[in-house]
């Protein structure tokens, strides 16, 4: 249960990194595109179509390398229901090929409404021919602003369907400070939505000790992730921030306890758009992209060992 | 521009509601399913048609009466992409039909993936064919849990488009106190929330003095709405939770201004599912809905004189 599944796979391939799938058509080589174009279209469908295949091929590459995926819901739905329904189409794919599935959807909505989302995402829906999986993720990202309320109906579901989830705690952007660094009785906000994290997540520990409810902490802030490391010893953490944003892999190093678990590293364009630093057409979209998860593996494990 | 649009018909409709559109096939009176089942199937897909053909049976209903409506995400997310394509119509139907549409996603993330969830919405995004419109909203609500980056690129589009935002302020849920009641340096989060959204739409006031950011600020707190209104006078707000939450219309008069301006009250099952009050079998559905909008605007109207 909660994230014994992924920290297995993070073990079985010896990489705390998932794969970011926030694709812009400006990412896909060109040869793919005009495929697409070619049998769908020079329009919406087959910019939908042309993703897709990207998509596809990055995970074909890097299926034996890397444990997990992230696609991000806003690239999606940029593209409207033809956006939404590729997003499913890779969600299937990629559990096909055993990635652990992260969708980064950061919901977070009032008690009945946070249920629907539940359903949809992670659980299942009724509909007129019974209950029926929609996106079928393995894990979705939540804003906790409204309280517990718009976490509960997520974390049932998640414990039911053995999946998990992670709430925003301190955030890898600029201005996540705004919000997240004001102190409150000597606590900063994100201290805060991180003990609510491990509070609200209580009684649910798998075999690693990590709860189902884990947190979002950016690489960018180095100092408050190693304080978020000790303080949260029950909470696993999800890592964006590396590369394009700026982490390191020696800022990444606290998110992950003593024995090398209990955190993941994103990194999306720096994967994504590997092809673009070849100097080629982008052919080589693939061995690019698996040329640059395994130099981010191998930087990360220079730190942090994994037992 | 700024909310300018969306008061006129208030003004014109004489009537400060918004119809939310949070569908699940239980709302649906039999009628209406039997007859979407007989042509779509008793699956999915006949599942989505009932909620859209209702969804629509509504708006016609209500489209002289009340000015805006407001689809909760969630509960088109829930079916899958076969729910998001029946958002989009939806949406469509109701820009048709002349309601302002307040598409309810709340949204928050990182500056580039906002920027992919504002053209998605509110913009147009580029596909292999050009710039086209995808979802189509006049406003979107967001989480500001991530700070300005967040909410930067929907402001840039919602200025150049003449739409507008709502921010999540207090919330009407019961745990919205969890994080949005702390105090900090005498201030609450929602407090400070509330002062960022002021700030961040500065100098985009239109002719009623309200700027492009309003603030989500729930029926369930009268006093806390009380002081927001004094605090926030460039701030429009969209006030949940009257009706089946437990706000009344003499809680919600305080979040207008001195000429009955600035707020437009949200109730979603009450008017959907007013039908199943009336005793029958929901083939009245359109006449009890009308009926319980006509009694929510008199009932607001009581306290609240629109100039």
């Amino acid at each position: 249960m909660s994230f014994d599944r992924l920290q297995d796979q993070i073990i079985e391939k010896k990489n705390p990194t998932v794969l970011g799938l926030d694709p812009r058509i400006e990412y896909v080589p060109k040869h793919i595109q005009e495929m697409c174009y070619a049998r769908f279209g020079r329009n919406l469908q087959g910019t939908v179509e042309a993703i897709y295949q990207f998509n596809c091929g990055l995970m074909d590459g890097l299926a034996d390398l890397v444990p997990a995926v992230k696609p991000q819901a806003a690239y999606y739905e940029m593209l409207g229901w033809r956006g939404m329904e590729m997003m499913e189409r890779t969600i299937r794919y990629a559990g096909n090929k055993g990635f652990y599935v992260i969708a980064d959807i950061k919901r977070g909505d009032i008690g009945s409404t946070a249920q629907a989302y539940a359903e949809g995402w992670l659980g299942k829906t009724g509909t007129a021919a019974g209950e029926e999986e929609m996106f079928g993720a393995d894990c979705v990202t939540l804003n906790g602003y409204m309280g517990v309320d718009s976490i509960t109906p997520f974390m049932e579901v998640a414990v039911k369907e053995k999946k998990s989830l992670f709430l925003l705690v301190k955030t890898s952007n600029p201005s996540g400070k705004d919000l997240q660094d004001m102190k409150i009785d000597g606590k900063t906000v994100y201290q805060i939505m991180g003990d609510l994290t491990e509070k609200w997540g209580a009684g649910t520990a798998g075999k690693y000790g990590y709860q189902v409810i884990g947190a979002v902490v950016g690489a960018t802030y180095p100092e408050e992730m190693k304080q978020l490391r000790r303080r949260l010893n029950k909470t696993f953490f999800l890592v964006p921030g590396y590369g394009a944003q700026g982490g390191t892999a020696e800022d990444v190093r606290y998110a992950f306890d003593a024995c090398g678990r209990g955190a993941i590293v994103n990194a999306s364009r720096s994967l994504m758009c590997a092809w673009k630093k070849t100097g080629g057409d982008g052919r080589d979209y693939q061995e690019a992209s698996r040329a640059a998860a395994i130099a981010m593996r191998d930087d990360i494990c220079r730190f942090v060992t994994i037992e």
